[in-house]
């Protein structure tokens, strides 16, 4: 047993952290106070933008580009697309890298190590002909577009994903896409340009066999961003999350990833490494939290004191740093299982983290949040945005109940299956 | 023992409620969108409407205006400005009308008992001079001007009120206000015109006798709100929170509330039924919370159920609802703590549901967004704005831990006592 | 609306405190250490004692005796036995006097007011004969002889009581009892004679209307006190918690109270004042765990100051305050619902006192022992005897999750009924 | 990073469980119903039982001796008492096995790995001279004495240290021990010969040096063990924990380990390991409760499913799956790095497990203990006396709120250095 990262790890994540705080941190707050200023003025509020360009060429000359590149499989892309060492990462090395990235929310889109582009990218890498490797994994790659992920509906509890109704319905060598998307992050961004949507083909087939995944061009006629939502108030830019109608969209045939019906298979096979590194950026926002906490207790005074020696203060403080402490093993081992035994027989492992880490992070951004009095309700300062984000990670990707619900499930097995046996 | 409310408590607080549910909320629904739009189109989003102004005379036509005014001492205010039967009300009676005031977040001000005007109505109605109380006292209570309370600042721990650094100079027959204050509610209002601020004066005297508080027009030269403050995304529109700056501001000698020093002594009388008012409404919006999320877990459906009767759901309904109940029975029971013995004789009671009912109230809400999904966190429910709301009253009026320390003071004080004598 | 408890309720309550805490407290302190000193040395652990009967002649010579018996259906019989006034007291009258009865194990006994004999009591005066009254109910009034209630059963889930499988097979004129119970509260005490023995009848029948409620003689042939169980180590001495095997018990058919199948039917009138006494009685242990709380805290001393001032011991004690009083209110609430409107209309309530009570007092004197260190835990303290009497109650007449089952039901009702017809 | 246990911990760990659950478990349970038995009888309940004996020898002879045994410090000791492989583990290593010891309460023992023997024989291994070593360490280390540590006191508040007030006064050339101690554990069995007391020996020194350590048979004259305690009504046979009164008793100078005023640098040093230790234990037997737990709420039935179906039962047990995994891998961290860096750079964590574990084993104990109703509560499952060993530790060793404290201190330096610094 062996807790310390590799050396390739520890070394990406001290250079990731030192670019995210030194280079990312500063021109995130001038963007954001751009994007409030545009937004006051009634201007678009979702520019592209010179300086995070620049940030992003700067990540790819120091080797600090496409990270979640995943070892093996991505080895080829890695070596092509400028991933630092020319490989890919394990999940273990990877999760240490992006908890680093997880102290920005700017950071991930600078790295290209954003959701849903990573996963959206894996997709396209494990499922993808040559030609829509081509046509749209190249650009992803290379950072010159974006991509959204068009799933959850705002008619159906979406987190059961055999609700989903929109539909994908074929006709001769094409599909036609009808339906209504919400919750599509990356529908803001002026790079906007590939869809993956999800979409039901045959009501009649086995439940996990009814829905197709098929490859969009956001530009194509009948897509229509409705609107940008908010989530608690946060549009996120620069990414922001969208409500999509696609009315009567027609694609070739062949945008229908491994062909119709094999949507849930191919979600599966996406989401294993994606909660991963959400939990372990959202480790990352938490730390930060934290950092701000106690830089912010130990120098405001009420009562003679420091605030962070006054009544439970302290022991808050103490329980963040555990809370942290422990979801970050968490996740790392449920990283560590994903390298080491794949995503079957890490099903509990990664519904444990999805259901434990995003409360966690609530819990010590709100804590910062107090400790901030007013000022961290505001924009003042980041813990807004961070609770906001955190507070969706409860539901996006499937909401905390339904990951207990899987850790349930493979925890009563064995004893479901003696106490039928015992009944016999 | 008696739970059940007053004939007059009752009767208001169901036409309250009605009036709420069917004539206020429609509106509210329309006006925030429109803000929305105009906020987008980067015009100004806070005008007057007059669809607002035609809810108030329908909320004074119907007697449901300055209910707020306490018996005794507003009886006569009452008579003059038309609240129902023509007195005031005790605080238990005023509670149980509040917690219906608290469904929407736009009835406090149609009904003309929205803080800080409340607070600073009954500011001007103990301590004002007959010529004050014409001046500002009646406009407000006609519901013609707003006011705002200048009190917290942005550069010291405001949880402890005796570090407020702005400064009221006294020079000759006037008095210089100096200083920075924030999370000024009501700034956003194109009616607002008083403020009631708290400066220092004397730092040298007795710590609760250094600070005044002063009564300052909106307009007077050297006032500016530098900006609208976002609480967790939100502006809270109408009224909103400001930041504002007083430099060199010149007024009276004579609005000096009181005479020089006496700001503690006007806070405290301010703050016992401001806090049963915050808190009875937080039960009505825990309430209407609890309602939208029965409703939403009744009517979606996930895994062949209503969502409901998945996993936890149930247990945590119920759990809501014992909650809301323990939090009404406790504000109920400190305001009728408020009117059998006065302030002195509550200052327990009062701390415990300030610090017990917005995080009650918090968890309520945070559970209906859960049971929304997605929908929960955006604009299309009126949730993430309540969440912000409760949230913010951690913090508004004394955060949870101070509230907690007066409680432990006033709940240690006989063991401290016996515990010193035994030392002799 | 009036938080002021009746003349009456108020001078009963501090007469029993004064009771219990000058005369009944040092006799149970003597009495428990001698029931050890007897134990270890292998002898009868369950001896009566004169001294207790001395309290009980004193309880009735005060007028504190038989205070539960209800109001109305009770008052013939409290003109008869002794109790304070003549008449039965309302059940919020009660709970203000069941509240002090709670401070000490003992007392409940001591004043006849003792659980599960106030329950038998209550069902022969509302379901027996007058023959089985004079049997059975003059002396338990009288205070005489003691009686136990045989419902749970070791071999089934007993929180669904309709899983309940011990057998009472009518057979002519008789009836016979067969099975194992257990949790058997009063079965250790030397008085115990009477046992109200739930079982099965028919198991054609509808499921409520399988089982029948027999009263059965502790003497009678067949019935064995196999063991005295402890909770959390404790035996809860005088009165204990059997293991009773019954085995072709036969008593005479008139025993069935109200006839065959009828025990759901006499359950349901036993659990709402019941509980509410139980709940009570458990605000008045957590109120006098958090007196010896704060009397700990404040007079030893470690790191320079009294416990009571270190990290957030302080906030902890305010929190224990104030979910007592929310916990106090509630279930006055509660008895207030009972008064009013009966049973059938305060489902919900009876259900969220029991729910919520138990937790709220294990929680409070969790944090007693914690503030005593390892006294705490040991028998110098009445502490731990107290958490396990508590904690008892979360699943003693019903587990926590069946109640809020019962609150949920209640709750979403209306919801489900319109969703129902929605979607018709 | 690799989670996998090194070959060797593996092996051992797996074939402890087997030891534990094939050969100790049975015995155990035979051994505490005799023990109870035998105290109802009024019989000695604290006998030396052949069982046990054999079941030592059989741990010793399959290589399951004094596994506690440290790497390097301990590899000479463990090579001549039967470690399995001649060397000592490292704590990471034992961390494993310890996590299956824990399965059972008597296992520890079984194993020669109990508290406090352990730390005893490693306070000897470090600072004992040879001769004490060979009269104490080799007696222990055979199995054939026992030990115990008088440190914590009933007069006053022991989780501050340097509070202790028992003497241990130098006079020529012995030393005098007085005073009174609790919590002793291992005082009631019957092979308890060493004693290590802690007491005050010069009060004017610094407050880390005004105790010392020291050596004391237990048949040293005017040592009495003057009763033994319960802890939540347990009494943790075999070993317990008793009063100790010492009355002038007389040793030699010598045994006054590493001389006069070295207690706090002696006791550093035991503590991280051992804190290791009980955490371990308490991983293992929170697991076994999750699957005692398991176990029943699949094969009992209740309203028509099994009870793990029932409301939110799934969901915590998923919660108690997740809250185990992550102490876990706490544990693991800590002992690596106390492994890596030592006790002076594993202060946190040592702190941080110590806070959370306990709390975590009494949550899962508590879920357990709720799912088996009634039956949890008593001695019929091992859950009661889980909890009060559970409960206990959160008080052993330092309370929670201490070991937050630490943690605290240790995250908030550089940021109160910061502010210090600033502030000049």
């Amino acid at each position: 047993m062996d807790f310390a990262p590799s050396a390739r790890a520890a070394d990406l994540a001290s250079r990731v952290r030192a670019f995210v705080d030194d280079e990312v941190a500063p021109v995130e707050q001038r963007l954001l106070a751009d994007v409030a200023a545009r937004r006051a003025r009634g201007e678009d509020a979702w520019p592209p933008t010179a300086e995070v360009e620049a940030l992003k060429r700067s990540a790819r000359d120091q080797g600090l580009w496409n990270l979640f590149l995943p070892a093996g499989e991505g080895d080829e892309w890695a070596a092509r697309f400028g991933t630092d060492g020319g490989t890919g990462l394990t999940n273990v090395d990877y999760a240490t890298v992006a908890e680093q990235t997880g102290r920005s929310t700017l950071a991930p889109l600078v790295l290209n190590c954003n959701a849903p582009d990573t996963g959206n990218m894996e997709v396209l890498l494990r499922y993808g002909t040559p030609e829509q490797q081509e046509e749209w994994l190249v650009p992803l790659l290379d950072g010159r577009i974006r991509s959204v992920f068009l799933m959850t509906e705002p008619d159906v509890a979406s987190s059961d994903a055999t609700n989903m109704a929109a539909t994908a319905t074929p006709d001769g060598d094409e599909v036609v896409l009808d339906g209504r998307k919400w919750w599509t992050t990356g529908a803001g961004h002026p790079d906007s340009r590939l869809g993956i949507f999800m979409g039901l083909t045959d009501p009649t087939a086995h439940r996990h066999r009814q829905h197709s995944m098929v490859l969009v061009p956001m530009d194509a006629p009948g897509v229509t961003v409705e609107r940008m939502l908010t989530a608690l108030g946060q549009y996120d830019e620069p990414l922001g999350h969208g409500e999509v109608s696609l009315d009567g969209v027609r694609v070739p045939a062949g945008n229908v990833l491994l062909g119709p019906g094999r949507a849930f298979e191919i979600a599966q096979g996406r989401l294993g490494p994606g909660r991963v590194h959400h939990c372990m950026r959202l480790v990352g926002l938490a730390e930060k939290a934290l950092e701000l906490a106690c830089e912010r207790a130990s120098t405001r005074t009420a009562f003679g004191k420091p605030i962070a020696n006054l009544g439970g203060n302290r022991e808050r403080l103490a329980e963040a740093c555990i809370a942290i402490n422990q979801a970050r093993l968490l996740v790392l081992h449920a990283a560590w299982k994903l390298d080491t035994v794949g995503i079957e027989g890490a099903l509990s492992e990664v519904s444990e983290i999805k259901a434990a880490v995003p409360r966690m992070a609530c819990d010590v951004i709100d804590l910062a949040i107090q400790l901030h009095g007013g000022g961290g309700m505001s924009e003042d300062f980041p813990l807004a945005a961070a609770y906001a984000g955190a507070r969706s990670l409860r539901l996006a990707d499937g909401p905390d109940e339904v990951h207990l619900g899987v850790v349930a499930r493979q925890l009563l097995r064995p004893y479901a299956t003696r106490a039928q046996e015992a009944a016999r």
